[in-house]
């Protein structure tokens, strides 16, 4: 007797075999219990088995629940002004250098008090669960000492707490160097301090499943990087990176060297660091939303990614100053639309790959029998219309665990 | 006594003047009787009136419902498959003489049953309301015969229906040739079917409160289009025009000497164009979401209306080929991200300079006495953020009619 069974129902499993990208199961049934998904088959064959629940689901298209695998979610205030700069030609890193971007943002931040952070956050997380995202990564990195780091990993746990979501915690220190630290004395001691404190605390309180580093010429060398990926992987968490954005600095196939889950963004990588990735099984994670805000004309090279059999992965960058993104079909249409991928791939970039580059690819990601029971029903004509709608709501159903939320 | 006390907000009420793009009143308060506003006030002043109820606002934002002055929300099929033609190179133009563009949407349209065309329609309709459109104009122009045609604008009427939102339909039958109309006599008497038949029936069954026009070298030549406006005029009915989206044709000086609502696209208005536009009021809409799917890169002249005195809205143009947008939010974003207009523009766009464009100056658009009661609450920091989120799921509360929907 299971807990539940959806049944009419059209499912991408996400399975991908030649010719089926998306793993379409057709005239499909879905056995749950205890929140897993216990069976996957075809409706017919599926009739005889009993659940305490049954849902008829009129034919819908499902997906796994969307994994929102690279967000800076948590943060204080927004940057509005910075948006109004923008227009008037201003670039990212003349904002940065002007004490604007990630510093405004980590000022902002530390003078948020413990309920406007938790509220405002949650606001958008609740906007990225009504578009169907059920798993979502956030990234610490706008409190840039060990404390203020520790309350961003704690915050973004307590936003999720009794919600219908999961979240990923990312301890991302090496975002930015705290004011008066850009150099010198100041900037050894800050990469100093998470190497040897930030990253062992995290580590023992398991605060964070990973650790990330912005490696750009406005932030950490690959250098100083590699101290940060060498102390993590002394303490046991895997590692990503954002890496080549806004430059080519290698940092991919510096990340892969180190077997990091993901390199994000990516804009001018290089065939050697697409290589390095394939090699690895680093999934590249694209994030159209900071390009579109940027107006960035640079785009990734997705053949390349396609050529050296690299995953891709994509996410919304949720964030305060480079990519303020609310909707996640919308980044699935933007990598459509920006940089060429194809449907499918933006669907698997949001399921399966996303999953992987959480490293969670044994949980969810896939409609598999074994994994957490993540489900969207979409009231399409056809599951491509995911990449091609602008601002589609949200699915018409989206299960968490094997429950309606 | 009044219907309705809402009390506690800051509204934009949208009566600018200098300084106050938005007309921003802090510590309002805004009194709702028989579905209309009242009066709007300090919160002070108005604490003394008697309401049958009340509703503290929580400090939140306050603007006009939103207005989405130039949709093609209802038809039948999707362009999903053009969306991944487009991604392999082909153009808008490539499109439409390959007889897909409008043709396919002209077939789809005809062959979907009355119940999946409202349906589906009804559903894009609910995403828009979701965002905060509380008054939609909704063009024809998938029929191309007279009783074609009038289905749709009675499918327009009737998705509207017992639902909070405000329909306004127009009449576009020069929208595009039907099937083996391009040329010759067939083309001429299409044109003459609209003239002779389509305008006036329409007109005498109140079907449609403007007639509008696609004027493009793969649509309506100008004078083609001036039959159609003098049609128009003859038979009451006021006219815009699809205007300069892809080359210039001097539409927008032509539709602004038949006094049109409203010119819309316009990436390539010249300086004519533009002056002819402001000397009669017609409103310049915008339509980012078009520029966006189509990735196109000449963008409309905002500078050159500004400094012309012409009014500029902005719309979702929500339409299966070119502009698959279900998010009003989002095109506030779109108009500054790629246009480069203000924020403030953008919600003047979505507002005010609607409603100009629909010739509802006078019931809709702004927060004023003797306006309808259509109001979003936003809870944001600041109304900027309008233009600076990318794809907000849409207000805290929407009200229509005084309603809370
Ligand atoms: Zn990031
Ligand atoms: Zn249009």
């Amino acid at each position: 007797m299971w807990d539940r069974l959806l049944t009419d129902c059209h499912v991408a499993t996400m399975v991908a075999s030649p010719g089926n990208p998306l793993g379409l199961f057709p005239n499909a049934a879905i056995g749950i219990s205890d929140g897993r998904i216990v069976r996957v088959g075809k409706r017919t064959e599926l009739a005889g088995f009993r659940a305490k629940e049954v849902t008829p689901c009129g034919g819908a298209w499902v997906t796994p629940g969307l994994v929102d695998c690279h967000t800076h979610l948590v943060f204080g205030g927004t940057r509005a002004n910075e948006h109004a700069m923008r227009r008037a030609g201003a670039t990212y890193e003349e904002i940065a250098r002007a004490g604007g971007g990630i510093a405004s943002t980590v000022r902002a931040t530390r003078e948020a008090g413990a309920d406007e952070l938790r509220d405002q956050s949650r606001r958008r997380l609740h906007a990225l669960m009504r578009g169907g995202v059920t798993t979502v990564e956030i990234k610490s990195g706008y409190g840039l000492d060990t404390a203020a780091e520790i309350r961003l990993l704690n915050a973004a746990k307590a936003i999720g707490r009794d919600e219908p979501v999961r979240i990923v915690p990312t301890l991302l220190a090496a975002h930015a160097f705290p004011p008066k630290a850009k150099e010198g004395p100041a900037r050894e001691a800050y990469v100093k301090m998470i190497v040897e404190e930030m990253i062992p605390s995290v580590a023992r309180a398991g605060l964070a499943t990973s650790v990330d580093a912005f490696c750009e010429n406005i932030a950490f060398t690959p250098a100083e990087v590699e101290r940060v990926f060498t102390s993590a992987r002394a303490n046991g968490l895997p590692v990503r990176l954002h890496a080549e954005q806004l430059s080519n600095q290698h940092g991919a196939a510096m990340a892969a060297s180190y077997k990091a889950l993901s390199a994000d963004h990516l804009e001018h990588l290089d065939p050697l660091g697409a290589r390095a990735m394939a090699a690895t099984g680093t999934v590249a994670v694209l994030l159209p939303g900071a390009f579109y805000a940027l107006q960035e004309t640079k785009k990734p090279p997705v053949q390349l990614l396609r050529d050296a059999g690299v995953p891709i992965a994509i996410a919304t960058d949720c964030n305060p100053g480079t990519s303020p993104v609310l909707n996640p079909q919308l980044i699935m249409n933007m990598a459509c639309t920006l940089f060429g991928l194809t449907p499918e791939e933006a669907i698997a970039g949001m399921t399966v790959n996303a999953a992987r580059a959480l490293g969670l690819a044994h949980d969810i990601g896939t409609v598999e029998a074994g994994k957490a029971a993540d489900l969207c029903l979409w009231g399409v004509g056809e599951l491509t219309e995911l990449g091609y709608w602008i601002g589609l709501p949200g699915p018409d159903r989206r299960i968490f665990a094997g429950l309606d939320s």
